[in-house]
């Protein structure tokens, strides 16, 4: 990446476009409107509330992300996307049931004006779901013109100057990734041959791209982790990042085994059962959908601990992954975590943690952050991978050869140094040994 | 801090002092002989189980830090030390009944003839404990150079050609840092004068620096961080470092708190409650003693956290913490967080930590790394508070007029890039855009 | 008890006279209120929601309490009372926060009109409450002349034909029971001459036995168990019943322990943690009013556990019991408790119970039965302590010679047995062996 | 049930005959014979253990089952059984680490001389184990005879007068009842015809009934709950109790179901996940295995809620159960059960209970008990199903046309009013009005 000379202003407003308009997309949106009236604070966006320590610590200089960054405004995003059930945002929220009664009154309207575009589905790819508002097309390389003329459109309707777009759809089926995603043309023709290994996500993908529009990627699917889409993304200069928020016990996950790591204390079996009721939970009751979220969920504990460099800690570590479709629950979904440690000697201990958490609120601000730092990001002349994005994801893209870093806390350190290095500050290295001279 | 052109290779035998010789202590002892027969593997130990990073991710340069760093050998350590009780450290950890009886008979004999000498104790610092195994002296200077004869014997009688100590003794009542504790020569007056404010801890620490002797603090006392006591050391060029090791509860604390915060996640109430069964419970049984501890417990999420910068997230954190003398439990400690935090838009979640632990499991490997890293740090000719080694204190010492660091990945990179730094190497800053060039 | 020939019906309406209108006082008016006209469920009411199996298993008679029993009905009940703040019903419900807006709109001109009478206070018997609210006397015969008078006029006002009372005021300290409570003629002289040994509770006690006023007394108060109010309840032919309702955190350990009592499995250690936020835990933040409260939730395991007669199994538990204002929760409270058991050959074993409850909505259906189940009773023409309904209670009073049940599942079969005897049903022993002939 | 004139008493010794030889069945072997050279105490077993009150409770007569049953005693007892595997009872505990070592070595030649017969099985049945020591034979009649044979061997050899057997052998998959199973001559016939509808357990039962030996069934397998088992039984005066010993978080839920059906508290939603990892966790590996078991895991809150005469409060109840394979624990498994109930109004309440339990401590007394008491049960003359014997059960026996009964408590009151009776004392029922005369 090469360091911008300068970052041009947020000029104008900014479409956020949600492929999939769920629970998670409407929290967002309905959010985002009420943040922006003043009516509830967005809490963990980091966009929003986090701060930034600059120079030396007795510089005391920490301003805030806002004041440090030529961010968009909450009140210049424009809203839309697509889904494959014709609710409106509003109606979706209502089902969805995650906001109170007193929150979606408080912008109904306005919410009940965000209608969803017919959406690009193949049942193949998501089983327990019956799309009612889908579009039609002889072959997935008309189905990618169709969604390309969807942004074309929203983009006049809307006046926007600017569009990024996050995927909040929902898990497909464990993808497969085959010779016609290797290169640009390959997977143009691919498109062309209606190939059955492109699932809807990657339309969405190759559309987007060549529409210019930054990506996020919130679910596990392979949207823009194949070599093809990374090309064009660079080819079209447009950051890309994913993949699958990371939230609830996976996050937990990221925050813990580092911990542990950290002290280099011993982990020989985890054990995580999720227990959730919404249509997310239902989707992952299909087992060849679990077995897609079960794969970045898996990874997180191995790129956190390397097992490989640390045989006797981490070596023999038994890792179990389940998640349960449980009504009762809606979308206040719980993560239950065993842990079962050693230290000194090898004497055995044992950690649980329990996290009742609700799914699409803790979903919600990141899907507005990485709408902000994409923008941002495009604005500053990044392309391609964004590394520094990996803080988001279960499953972080990086350049080929690099390991994905999964640690919580260096993902919050890259991401911060990397807007210290786009603002020209020093990076920061917590070595500060001349407080001691 | 002056980068020393190189550092001494570590000549001759190293000897570990301790001050208070409990479950902790013995623990430590009997495991470094365990671990330096090969009989059990000193888990838990960053200088015996760690590895570091250097340079680049695509040069894959990563040593143990055995190999990277000109640390004292298992084999070279010689163990003495202080207590109240006339045990020597086979009976101690038979009555600890922390270590496995196949453990205690496979070095029975070594630790049978580690045996304390008599310690100082004054019973107003300490109420529920009746020591029977002490120094008697006309005042406290006079202690302090009982204190100071007994390290000269103790290396003519080991030979060792270091020494090194880390106290592992019981929580005094919460002290008072007076007009005595000011100045080098202040406080030798207030030693002849038997000044009350003086407990045993802070003798030691006099006595200690005399002797060039680095010290590491692990109880909630203020053994050494007083004006007067860094003075010295700087004067005398002795490292110190303090206070009160990080295990159990508040290590879970200072992992979980930095995991929130860095996803600007909101929390309004942490309740703690610890049951444990051991000395330590008993001691802290009594309130001032608790006092004194719970001041170490609770400053660590006001630190992490800075409810100051973050009134919308953290100003109204009602942070409440317990210790339960719970005798059915013995060592084996639990502690149970409550966690209520709040997401998007303030909508409550909650989260529980259940950490079934081993109290002197999780802080003997702490002794273990503090007495490598003092004795380094000697070498390398560094003097005075070692901010690097927070990473191992609840209460971390900082230069005047720096707030201490509690977020123990922060706390985890300042020591590894000290290292770096030490050892001519770059420092890491986790920026990495050069892999997308 | 003598067996009623049989039991009139519940002609006219029945007056509910809460001492004490605080959350569980109004969440049980609403809450009947909302139930009568089905608006919702009165749910954890076994008057309401139970059924009672008569006669043989293949007989399959299963009547509701409803149709089993003349109990008074939800539509006939008149709520009065006395509190020492002047709010009423609907500003205390709102203040609590347990109900939702929605059910407190729904009732909240019938709740606005249940105004609180002056209640009869001493600040030396609950320490962290200041009432404004509160009757003047020159001594505590004057105010029991003016409860009584309260009463009269209730009576009058209201047109009810019949009464009952139910304590839902604060714990007061941990009484003395002396000389003065040991008769009838001996406690008169002490009201007149205002011993301070008789708290508030004992006031409200003496005016509606004497006002013919069955009793159930909700807290830990000696409000009813002295000899000399157990005396005239009998003189009075007025039923009384207590003491302290059994709900979150004690209702669990009455239902466990006699499960794993059953089982013959040992308890070394039982330690319990509660943490609360509202007016009931920022009166036992006080110790005093804390060592009242303690009194009746460590007696529980003991009674059930008999550790005299099982010495090898519970002679040595250790109990503690813990309970922590903690006001980001309010009302909903939160009981944690960690068994520590242990079975064949002693092998030890931990269970965890985390009650994520909610104090008023646990309370209030108890108050409901009791006003049905005394006002029945009274009907019956029984009178004195009612064993029977000590299923309700912490600390169920009993005969003198008895030794109170715990054990939830025994005092349910007394209950339900007792209700069989009334209606001169069999009653069940759970033998059956007539069906395998 | 015919009550006996007089039981008489346990002459000679008694044979305990262990279908199945693994993890339980050496603990319970071990356990006895530590237990009765003092060096253990049987904790969990009611025969041991346990009391039972007698009369009123003002006449204080609670013996000991010990002093008031003619129960065998734990010196008379010989150990036998079958096993797929040829290992000794002291290598197949070791092999299971479920005692300590000195545990082990207190008796250990004891313990090795405890050889299996060879066992029968039929790989079709139990699908994760590949049997090494089984008889041959040209079919299942032929199977049953050297059953009979065995026992008869066993008899010859130890000089028992009388047997019992415990079934300890693995779940098998869900069984079909056909028509095979519904007369005695039926199912003769197809034992000669080797149908594949009879599992492994049912030849035992066959065998030993023949012999008269009192059984009962440890696993959920139909071993003996089938007509032509209880009509066999019948005939040859045999007592037979199963199915599926209720240990863990079963054993809990039968516990903590009442206790809110007691309440009349609701429940939307039940999730119990069970973490182990001995060959028990393996076999249920196995989705036919573990069907098997989901059976009579599923069934108790069913059988104690009742909702179909409750369907307000457990209608809608969701219950959800998973045994998940998890190595790292071995023996000590863990059951971690999620509960959504709600009271007063409908408001939503949670509770968490996680039982650190182990399986084979559990269950062994549990093999004692029921060995104990069906001798005296045979001694007595009772014959057939024991329903009295529920109280061991997940899945309990009853008459046909009688709901099996679940409840903890109500099992416990009728094991113990039935030993009243035996004995031709009063049964109790908890009335009690007689103490307020």
């Amino acid at each position: 990446m090469k360091k911008p000379d300068s970052i041009p202003n947020a000029e104008g407003k900014l479409g956020v476009l949600l492929p999939g308009m769920g629970a998670v997309a409407t929290t967002f949106v309905a959010g985002t409107m009420l943040a922006r009236r003043g009516l509830a604070a967005p809490i963990g966006s980091l966009t929003q509330m986090g701060t930034i320590r600059l120079g030396k610590r007795t510089d005391h200089r920490v301003p805030t992300l806002q004041e440090f960054l030529p961010l968009a405004q909450l009140g210049d995003l424009e809203f839309g996307g697509w889904d494959i059930f014709p609710e409106n945002a509003l109606e979706t929220a209502e089902h969805a049931a995650v906001l109170s009664r007193e929150h979606l009154d408080a912008v109904k309207d306005e919410l009940a004006r965000v209608v969803p575009m017919p959406g690009a589905f193949d049942p193949r790819h998501v089983k327990r779901l019956q799309g009612t508002h889908v579009k039609k097309a002889r072959h997935k390389a008309e189905l990618v013109e169709q969604i390309r003329q969807d942004v074309r459109e929203f983009r006049a309707r809307t006046g926007v100057s600017r569009c990024v777009a996050i995927w909040c759809g929902s898990t497909e089926v464990l993808p497969t990734i085959n010779g016609a995603h290797q290169t640009i043309d390959g997977f143009e023709r691919a498109l062309l041959e209606d190939d059955a290994a492109i699932p809807a996500s990657q339309l969405y993908a190759w559309a987007l791209i060549k529409e210019r529009v930054p990506i996020a990627n919130g679910a596990p699917n392979a949207m823009v982790d194949f070599p093809a889409a990374v090309a064009l993304a660079r080819e079209c200069g447009v950051p890309i990042a994913g993949k699958d928020f990371k939230t609830g016990q996976t996050l937990m996950k990221t925050i813990v085994a580092p911990g542990l790591k950290a002290r280099m204390l011993g982990i020989r079996g985890w054990f995580s059962t999720n227990i959730l009721g919404n249509r997310d939970g239902e989707v992952l009751d299909d087992p060849d959908s679990f077995r897609c979220k079960e794969a970045t969920k898996l990874g997180v504990l191995e790129g956190v601990l390397e097992p490989e460099r640390h045989k006797a800690l981490y070596g023999d570590l038994y890792h179990k992954v389940r998640i349960e479709y449980y009504p009762p629950r809606g979308d206040a979904k719980e993560g239950w975590d065993n842990i079962d440690l050693f230290g000194w000697l090898g004497y055995p201990m044992q950690m649980k943690v329990d996290f009742l958490c609700r799914d699409s609120i803790l979903a919600a601000p990141l899907v507005l952050d990485l709408a902000l730092f994409l923008d941002l990001a495009q604005r500053a002349g990044l392309s391609g991978i964004q590394e520094w994005l990996g803080f988001y994801f279960k499953s972080p893209m990086a350049a080929p050869g690099l390991k994905p870093e999964h640690d919580l806390f260096i993902q919050l350190k890259k991401l911060k140094n990397t807007l210290r290095w786009l603002r020209g500050e020093e990076v920061i290295s917590h070595l500060g040994h001349e407080y001691y001279d």
